[in-house]
């Protein structure tokens, strides 16, 4: 029967291959059970001539408790009930964005990096694996930010470049700010660990790192908006070929369901939580009015959708999954 | 690196196994590209001690116009639009569970089975090789209706039994209603065929198919509950372990987006739009009191979530994708 001689053959591979990279092939193992892996984070949708693959990189999980540094914690638990979210805790998931056309392979940010065994984040390398993504093929990182779990995956576990050919592109303004030692005590408190953390993630990259203006079309078909409030330069990008069009949010919101009905709630990473909820309801009122695809880094898997009106905020519509590319 | 050794053995199995089932490997063959095939489609989660695996068959479009029989063409279109989808046409997706516990490996209808090449389903097979799933090991065959997109797939290409070794459990009610040729008069033109299609899809497994009544426990946790009107026998089924429950909703709608806003629609394939009506609204208004998590048929992939209350209607909440299985 065919599918045995698929799942036989899928087996082979097992030998040689990570279970991480083949889900099917722990049914060699243990024949009388399915295997309990979880499908490939990885998704892939068209917009114009650029093929997107968003990819999974885990979650981490911190209490919901100080989640929202405006809001009593009884109205972000009904924000997270009401999404059938947990109400104890604040599962943040990372989901990285790829834009390819030609000889151009583009990905925004670089997930979390190696991280320690057991950890539920710094799945990005072996989800790219799985999509067929050499990161040696990477021909621009382009930052949106500079926190932790935007940049750590910039160097792979030697401490070397993750991304070993690739152009670095940063916001200008978020360049500035994190180079310069004078703004450490200018910084929130929980945020002044960036400082050595980005001197550090961006040391093997000298001479391949390139800021760009606030407005700047930073590769051909990919377009800087500046969204300041979350980190001081944290930018946007409007991804865009002819008529189609999507834009990669970042940050502009953490997980949709309980930032977007609530956009002038204010969250403990903010660098500048005004600012963040000014640009965070520009920026939503813009892709609401306009109906643009959009992709965010903190977005449920596979972290692509459109943002409706609703009430006095917005609610994020998850795009259908298509088994046709 | 330790990346392009993972990827240089993927490719080794792509010599050996279908693009389908190995989505990196297309990269040994075009270097410069990633290639653009689809994640497998398939997703897993846990209730209680079952293992829940849901499997993509793929999808099939038809026009929008006369998809529902009792509203305006253009509110359908509103509906569809304010979803995000497409508004000249219906796009069906298509989303088996697969519930496993112990030595028991359970499915609920079994997909369009052998389809055209070219078509956009039946794809349920090569997914469930990719999700590590032997349609060998499958014990049961747990039938909702006998819709043909439902029953198509207990053949195999040799017009064989797909399930070999599975016993087919089926609603007394369905079974008598399609497999007594004196009702073919008394069914809609358009669901005449069903009595010839489902002698041709059961035929193969004479002496293995045994009806149950309305609210019979038809296996040890999985209950039946009697949800009539999209056909005469249409069941759904609650799978519970403990305090751990979900619902498998079959075709108590069609896509949720569509028609959790709009319980009182009737589409095409209702046999008794006013009996599926009805339904519709009691079994919504169950699972959204209850907060159940539920599944169903032609759910987008991965085809599971929530229900919650909507003005005078329901809306469906895709539950949160997780790595964690």
């Amino acid at each position: 029967m065919a599918i045995n001689r698929r799942l036989a053959l899928s087996a082979t591979g097992a030998l040689l291959a990570s279970p991480a990279m083949l889900p099917g092939t722990a049914a060699q193992q243990a024949p009388a059970a399915a295997p309990a892996a979880q499908a490939p984070g990885f998704y892939r949708f068209r917009v114009g001539g650029f093929l997107v693959t968003t990819v999974h990189d885990g979650f981490f999980a911190r209490p919901l408790d100080g989640f929202v540094r405006n809001a009593p914690l009884a109205d972000v638990q009904a924000a997270a009930a009401a999404a059938f979210l947990p109400t104890d805790r604040q599962v943040i998931p990372f989901t990285i964005t790829f834009v390819q056309r030609g000889d151009t392979l583009a990905v925004f940010d670089t997930g979390n990096g190696v991280t320690p065994a057991g950890a539920t984040a710094g799945r990005m390398i072996a989800n790219m694996a799985a999509a067929g993504i050499d990161p040696a093929r990477v021909t621009h990182v382009i930052h949106s930010h500079f926190h932790g779990d935007h940049v750590n995956g910039l160097l792979n576990a030697e401490g070397g470049r993750a991304f070993s050919n690739a152009q670095v592109l940063v916001p200008e303004a978020e360049w500035a700010w994190w180079t310069n030692a004078g703004n450490e005590t200018r910084s929130p408190e929980g945020q002044r660990g960036n400082f050595a953390n980005v001197a550090r993630r961006f040391a093997p990259y000298q001479g391949r790192v390139t800021p760009f203006g606030a407005a700047a079309e930073v590769i051909p078909g990919i377009t800087a908006i500046a969204a300041p409030g979350h980190t001081p330069g944290h930018t946007i990008f409007r991804i865009a070929d002819g008529d189609a069009q999507m834009i990669f949010m970042a940050d502009v919101t953490n997980r949709p369901e309980i930032m977007m009905p609530n956009p002038s709630w204010q969250i403990v990473f903010d660098f500048d939580g005004d600012a963040a909820a000014a640009t965070r309801r520009r920026v939503l009122d813009m892709v609401a009015t306009d109906r643009i695809r959009v992709t965010g880094y903190h977005f449920p898997f596979p972290a692509n959708g459109f943002v409706a009106r609703a009430g006095n905020g917005f609610r994020f519509v998850p795009a259908d999954w298509s088994s046709a590319v």
